[in-house]
């Protein structure tokens, strides 16, 4: 992990503004663990209504932390005006997202005046165990003077 | 779209009891609202629970939608004893998901004996316009004779 | 295919004057072949020196091909000082890359202000048949006023 | 990095011998400089006939070389008689490619009986320093007993 100075000395706290207004993470029931300049952790514990046809918790769901965990990671490091949205991602799903949680841990990679680039591991917890399910890289924007778009 | 021939007759009702599995699908809403051999469409009204910071449906829940069409675009051409797993998906956003409702169209591009690679396009519904705002590029896996994966 | 409206009326001069100053291509043997709006092919002949150990065309002589495709696709379409930059691209590899010769076509899917999405297929030519063997989603941005960027 | 153990102990000749059958990587003068389990490394020499519009080396080139190198830690870990091939691979470019050399470093993720994913980070060397300029994630297949596929 690299060390990252962030142009805003309060991105925690704007980062978990923002956060708390992501009513998705509500309704899946994700909780926002760690905020560091550039890397943010996402935790989730398993839930039956979020799985797939075979009692995995859903790629989509996977893909939603990883995503959500990356745009903070970039977000965590941009000027305090900024919005962030995400322009691409691509995951690779390693393994069943099975266990007791989920914890997504996002960083980023490459950051810039317009893109970040970041990258997510995403872990299961089973029995005490940690394993790697999936990984994604991701681009995301900066969105500056944009009305509508803040945080 | 391409023509496919279905290896197994019943391959929508296949689709459709492994869909009604998904609980995922049922948190957020979606409805399988298309089936046929590599193509499938899903859709979902704008709920304000799935919401990201800006109000916008959170880019995980299209990459959710689109992630199930593809799958299930691949699952419709596999064998009747197959299940399927979503290998990778890569996701472009290509503008806000805002409107009443999405529809996800997942096609089979390449269907293989192992691997399926599919594309999935995601419309806005907005005033009775539909708008591309996003496209995916993903590999199925189709997973035979393995303990706990039917469908 | 949709139909753009290029900001620059030289859109097609100023796609061949940069493609003839990738050296790459001239290296490979691959040639500019059509130039619209949003939209451009590339093609190259077999060359036995461009192989991978099983005598198949490169996965990276593919990529290069749909990568050049799509960043003039989008190019095409960028204001007459800008310059254009790869951001990412995805590749799925569907077929081995045999035959007598390539053909990458490049599409604009959505130009924007600073990034374009783009897709591109490459085909295979062989035998008087030609086959889909990759397609390519792409990220490319518009660069504008920095030293050092023309074309 | 992980500590991976090789099926074959011949690993290193495998990937050795098979590198050397790509003609590809003799065309651009990249050297195969090293070969551990689940890991390699390829080098390359600046060189003006690969270079894009701008000077740089070409997107394809790093992509072809972080291809490569993802491909042979892949192959490095799968059994005597297996070929490998790409399934897909997704490309982050950071910086420009400028300087001396470029490395590009191919690390497998998950290894499996089927697909291995992997990454690799390719660097450029600039006056002494070296820069992180392109990340990737890549699926690998192994093939085995198909004829025509060896190594």
């Amino acid at each position: 992990m690299q060390d990252f100075v962030p142009q805003d000395e309060n991105f925690e706290r704007r980062v978990k503004e923002s956060f708390s207004k992501q009513k998705m993470m509500h309704t899946i029931g994700a909780v926002l663990s760690k905020v560091q300049p550039g890397r943010v952790e996402i935790s989730l514990a398993f839930r039956d209504d979020l799985t797939q046809q075979h009692g995995f918790l859903h790629a989509g769901v996977v893909g939603t932390l990883a995503d959500t965990a990356c745009g903070y990671a970039a977000f965590s490091l941009m000027a305090p005006d900024a919005a962030v949205l995400t322009v691409e991602y691509k995951i690779n799903l390693l393994s069943p997202a099975v266990g007791e949680s989920l914890l997504a841990v996002g960083m980023a990679i490459k950051p810039g005046r317009t893109l970040t680039v970041c990258s997510a591991d995403v872990f299961a917890s089973r029995e005490g165990e940690n394993k790697l399910i999936a990984t994604m890289m991701a681009t995301m924007m900066s969105i500056r003077g944009r009305e509508g778009f803040t945080g």
